[in-house]
């Protein structure tokens, strides 16, 4: 009700906070490594929200908050770390990859625009190019056949090796040589996307692999805004259906796990329970609510600790 | 990822808030005269987290965040205006109420306890003693049959007027002579409580209130923690299941939803849509979307925004 006249002076890391960085780590066994690459990426301007690892993945996955500079610090000083520390061909994992650091999205918050999100990933980009080979994806990359993480990973590291030699795929910053412990770097700036996964009780992944199939934007009756992975996760004798949602708005996760669910029943397998890695925003969580309450109009201003979390007392510890 | 060693402080509203207030007032029609009263409300150590107004109850519920001194001002300076400008004897409207200013619970949040709450409740009792007949409810109560906010309301103002004449049921503070316009007060002190509503596609609320009937939790095969009625919302042509979810962890409000859909196809009648007056807390919020994407351990902390609110920056307005 009161609206303070003098607001108090917000810390470095909250006053320059701009965008998200979400890098990919292919290390999601050892967490002793992974707190060490963690520990990496600190920085006065960037604040860590989320990680989440996963040992069939073998794939940790940050979610950092920050500003255009503190990121380029932290992630630079992030991918130093994974070099020194990492080797890409002892890596085993079911997530496809191109390299130790796999890829290193930048996401525009409010205050920034997409435009500046490309511009960080290409300053990035360039400043990372003495180090690996470094491509550009999304809407960092310079040409659309190139906007596709996808088109960078077809065939994996060995098919890409083979392009950059042939000059068909030239990486977009560095030199076309690839140090096979290091992989390479792709970076780029998108949207929101929320990465959420569905567990199959299936230790073979071919159902899953198949209901990914058809749930996937590009299958016929496919689900808009959904990319789609069927995998097997040995160390927990199921399966997944691994997904990308880029448009929550287009298809909610309600309907995600709706449509799954009645694709299993066809298949005779039985749903576990989902996952989420790393965030998703407010939006898609609420949208999904209110879809399956019938609530419309359902906005994190309804939730008592939102108002709570957003008084500074908490802050101080008060 | 930053611990600021120099936190800033807060300004007052904010150190300060500790439970949270909310009156229910007998008005939900004129927007003109709700204004007057939420702008008598204003307090430099209170904060309105929301306002919700039906013209079919015709009543409005105010959400206050606030420190127990900024709450006892507010809500003192809100019940003489509402004494001023409101009569209830022109009241008209479907949800049961005995004054102007019908219901005034007081929740502790962090840092509070219970006993805190009850004593604020008690506080405001003996400081509005002068202006109606007060009584206490739920866990204010003196004993324990005056706890049920129903106790109080059986048969009425009418019915209370009498039982406060004949000596049966003597108001907690305050004289036991009722001015008609104005009613009586009751002030208690309870833990969250969800209000939520669901419409029916019925004019009739026959079918509602036998639905109310069936899922409250003094039924038999009732819905642990839940409190039901059913209404007719002559003004939309429609009925509702009207609720207060006192334990959602007990039942989620998704289950709720569910269990209403069953009974509605049994009566034949759709569900339209449900609502939502004031906040929930966080975890009801999240435990229904958990359960309805079966994503177990959702947090607040996995929402983006969540994390953008918590930084003052924006508060600064920056």
């Amino acid at each position: 009700m009161s609206t303070p006249n003098q607001a108090p002076q917000p810390p470095p890391a909250e006053r320059s906070a701009r965008f998200l960085c979400v890098p990919n780590l292919s290390e999601g066994r050892r967490d002793d490594l992974i707190d060490q690459l963690v520990l990496a990426s600190r920085d006065p301007e960037v604040r860590l929200l989320d990680r989440t690892s996963d040992p069939d993945h073998n794939r940790t996955v940050l979610t950092l908050l920050g500003s255009a500079d503190g990121l380029v610090r932290s992630i630079t000083a992030l991918v130093h770390a994974a070099f020194d520390r990492l080797d890409l061909r002892l890596h085993q994992g079911v997530h496809p990859r191109l390299g130790v650091v796999d890829v290193v999205p930048f996401v525009p918050l409010a205050g920034v625009s997409m435009r500046d999100a490309v511009q960080l990933a290409r300053r990035l980009a360039a400043q990372l190019a003495d180090a690996a080979p470094v491509f550009l994806y999304e809407r960092a990359a310079p040409r659309p056949e190139r906007r596709e993480l996808a088109a960078h990973r077809r065939g994996g590291l060995p098919k890409l090796i083979e392009r950059m030699r042939d000059g068909s795929w030239p990486p977009d910053h560095g030199a076309a040589t690839v140090d096979p412990a290091r992989g390479v770097l792709v970076i780029g700036a998108r949207g929101p996307l929320i990465a959420f996964n569905v567990d199959l009780d299936a230790a073979d992944p071919a159902a899953a692999r198949r209901i990914a199939s058809r749930i996937r934007q590009s299958a016929p009756g496919g689900l808009r805004g959904v990319k789609a992975l069927g995998l097997a996760l040995p160390t927990r004798g199921v399966s997944q259906v691994s997904m990308n949602v880029v448009d929550p708005s287009a298809t909610s996760l309600l309907r995600i796990v709706e449509r799954i669910r009645e694709e299993a029943r066809r298949e005779g397998v039985e749903l576990l329970a989902s996952e989420l890695i790393g965030l998703m925003p407010e939006q898609a969580a609420l949208g999904a609510l209110s879809e399956a309450l019938g609530l419309p109009g359902l906005g994190l201003d309804k939730i008592v600790e939102h108002h709570l979390a957003a008084t500074p007392a908490r802050a101080t510890g008060e």
